[in-house]
């Protein structure tokens, strides 16, 4: 087990130790919010460009919004409010999943999402609130089942969607089984059925030579579904023995849907996620958004999001492809994706939002090719009651000088809340 | 009791009461740098400049930073990141352990060295995990015992130590005793033993025409050292009653080794401190740095710096000066502290550290002539992956405009690992 994985169940252990201490406070941060947020008849707008923040490609130079040409951002700006937001901590990374719960009000390191769930998410499969979920790895054993490739040689997604169709046969009592493809030799299990628990170990041993471990259960209430896990397993085993690379499975990030508080019920906000890619519209699900599934593009986005105007308060609207060139380390790329936001910015001011936020869930730099810990530009954009910046435009140096400063992601639906008048006042 | 006094215990009560609470927290905490932080080939050098932050002399004028020439700091200062570290809290004045903790990473509210602990690092006695260590004083008192003078009338130093050896000759049975002499009518008393408590009242009753108090068990536990004290403050109170002024001790800040994590544990950095003063090298070697013994100035830890450059991650360099001749209230003495640092520049950044941190463990204001709560100058060199200031130079009015902002000092060290490539991602 590498050090990584070691931390990863110390870190869950702890915070299932620690959850009722942890659960009296994050009650105690909403409770403030459910007692305070109110309705009115104002539209808020969160525009996420996904990875926006980044770094100088030389010292001294612009960053990638920086050297983008952006006369929208840039004059909307003038009549913004600017600042960094910082979505987890100084110096730590955020994945997606926290990086958005973060803009969504909810602190990360308390609401722990597990990775079988985002791996659900992430194609788009509904996780219910019984089920329990794991990321698949295919791997490949020898005679002995010691592990020669915990990546299965790296099999094409074809081929790993051909295996999951046969896996699909398999029949545990008791409980309904979904195996979903996601990309290469990954793949998701999902178990539905009653009781079931996520408190079981990795099967993956973390280095070859070793044989996959057998699931064992970490709580009293889990033993159940240690027991149908190590069944599953071992039909799988014998449907795939015949093959040359993926000839076994690894299971790992056993994780339950998180029960996460819901929009509607602590922000008083009927909100609808206008996404391309299936995270971002299952984590938007995971806080009680209504997803609008089939948009393809930016274009269907704002057409939606028109057509919809009158039946919702709050609008997510996620862009995916700066992260992906961000990733990339393309740094003109991420730069011309951010000037097609850009001009999607006449499209958003015509229906007069009360609130408009464009930020990002996390920088990722181009130099960097990943996410980064940089805090993320942001633009609030109030006309009634912002105060105002002595700024150019749109981009990080400016955003340091913003009257919003540097202040943590999870404050900012408390601020659209305010700015669109539906937080009352607290005390007399 | 005083109101100081009556405070004092309230908050140890409290501290106590909530003790499972505290530890819980930040173990978790830490544990989520134990799960993010990986290794890296990278070097982070940390240089404190003790007491940096000062205010200006004349309202609106230069600060002793500011009215330094500091050409190397100044040049570096265009090339960083400048903010300014909030070592406890606003209006919250550190002392230097509390300090140094959190620019360790330590939350000094909840990881708290007790004072004899403290005192016995700052003469360079090395405390060990069974050790009980309180801070003592000679006092004097008359023939009813009730306190005249609760310092002795200020005995010089080498009275002391002549007073302490005397005391040195005390035995108590099951416990082995260290006495040493600190300075004036100050010194450290640690009993060394198996199954000893520090939670123990002080016996200083805070003002004079009282007796000294009786030691008393503060728990359960404490009783056999309670016991343990009293016939050690009977026997020195014989030794001594002859003499003139310094004819009875207090004792007082009874503490043990607080047994903080460790660096290599929770930031996988292997660390050396190259300081001067003991106080630091203690410091440094509660959080689990080596010490480099042997060193008398700045010239000796640069060359110790150089020469042990391909052994550690990290180092910390601390500067004493600048907060002495703050303490003294001398402003120009300690530009001119200041500017011997700077000097020191050219040689640190030869050894092309990955990470270089210029900063103070708090303010020390000349004006002020003692340590104070004004947030303290930083400057974060990552050539790598830096946003820009646009300063042009190191003082407290750049860092106020640079891209760090204001920070929380704890978050340093977070940043310093991720700017050297040391923290993983957050979630996926």
């Amino acid at each position: 087990m590498t050090r990584s994985e070691t931390g990863n169940w110390e870190w869950i252990c702890v915070a299932r130790l620690v959850g009722t201490l942890l659960e009296v406070r994050c009650m105690a941060d909403f409770t403030l919010l459910r007692e305070l947020t109110t309705t009115a008849d104002t539209k808020i707008v969160l525009l996420v460009m996904d990875g926006l923040g980044g770094v100088p490609k030389e010292p001294g130079g612009p960053t990638e919004l920086e050297s983008a040409h952006t006369p929208n951002l840039d004059r909307l700006a003038v009549e913004s409010m600017l600042g960094l937001s910082i979505p987890i901590g100084h110096g730590i990374t955020p994945g997606s999943g926290p990086g958005h719960l973060a803009l969504f009000g909810y602190d990360p390191v308390k609401f722990l999402i597990g990775r079988g769930v985002l791996e659900a998410l992430g194609i788009g499969f509904e996780v219910a609130p019984d089920d329990v979920a794991a990321r698949g790895n295919f791997c490949t054993v020898d005679d002995n089942l010691l592990i020669t490739d915990r990546r299965a040689g790296r099999i094409p997604t074809e081929k790993c969607a051909e295996l999951v169709n046969k896996l699909r046969t398999i029949r545990v009592p008791q409980v309904e089984i979904f195996v979903e493809p996601v990309q290469d030799y990954r793949f998701v299990l999902v178990f539905r059925g009653k009781n079931l628990s996520p408190r079981l170990n990795e099967t993956d041993p973390q280095r070859t030579g070793h044989q996959a471990l057998e699931v064992k259960a970490q709580a009293e209430d889990a033993h159940k579904t240690a027991e149908m896990a190590n069944r599953w397993i071992a039909a799988a085993r014998e449907i795939l023995k015949g093959e040359q690379r993926a000839n076994m499975v690894t299971l790992r990030g056993w994780a339950k849907e998180p029960g996460l508080p819901k929009f509607t019920d602590i922000y008083r906000l009927k909100a609808q996620a206008l996404a391309v890619y299936p995270m971002y519209k299952g984590l938007a699900s995971l806080v009680g958004m209504d997803v609008l599934q089939g948009l393809r593009s930016l274009g269907d986005q704002l057409r939606a999001l028109k057509a919809n105007w009158e039946d919702y308060d709050f609008f997510f609207v996620h862009y995916k492809y700066t992260d992906s060139r961000g990733e990339d380390g393309n740094f003109e790329a991420k730069a011309a994706e951010i000037e097609k936001v850009d001009a999607a910015i006449p499209r958003l001011l015509d229906l007069k939002p009360d609130v408009l936020i464009v930020t990002g869930d996390h920088s990722t730099p181009a130099v960097w090719k990943a996410h980064s810990w940089h805090p993320v530009p942001t633009l609030l954009y109030a006309p009634r009651l912002g105060r105002r910046n002595e700024v150019k435009g749109f981009g990080e140096t400016q955003c340091q000088a913003g009257v919003l400063g540097q202040f943590p992601a999870v404050d900012l639906m408390p601020l659209a809340l305010a700015y669109a008048g539906r937080i009352t006042k607290f005390g007399a």
